[in-house]
């Protein structure tokens, strides 16, 4: 399996609407990609702006389907607004 | 659901040793905690001796009794040796 850890940190006051594109995206990855073993959205206990995705894939193919999704870029679009920074993305071997 | 986060170095030429530890620990964790959703150790794909543990509990109670679970106590021992510095842990509200 191959991890991906996203850091996203948004702009003041635009939490709750980064938290439901994400909602919103979560649902489509959880139903229409086998291959995504895990897609977790975690906000951080001392920094409300600051969040990361705690991500599983069974393979480079499933990330390569994630990345490719019709839900996964609009996603994208909608929370384009939110975002105080482009994602901060590393790749680990899940063991 | 809480989220974990620990970031872990190893010294050099030990993280075999290290992966072997923590493969033991994680089967006990998977078999002895039912409050322990994930318990996931991923290895950087650009740094050979960094490593992070993905965790995702129910709640403070499953937080606890991983912590002071007699298997984890034995293997916080155990990777001692072959740890480069103290782990950075990070808790997180997973959404």
């Amino acid at each position: 399996m191959i991890a991906v850890i996203a850091d996203i940190t948004v702009k003041d006051g635009s939490g709750e609407q980064f938290e439901a594109v994400i909602a919103e995206l979560a649902e489509k990855v959880r139903t229409e990609e086998p291959g995504t073993v895990l897609y977790q959205l975690i906000r951080s206990k001392t920094d409300a702006n600051s969040y990361k995705f705690m991500e599983l894939y069974q393979d480079g193919a499933a990330i390569k389907a994630h990345g490719t999704s019709e839900h996964f870029q609009a996603a994208g679009k909608a929370m384009a607004p939110f975002l105080a920074g482009a994602p901060q993305i590393e790749y680990f071997d899940a063991l």
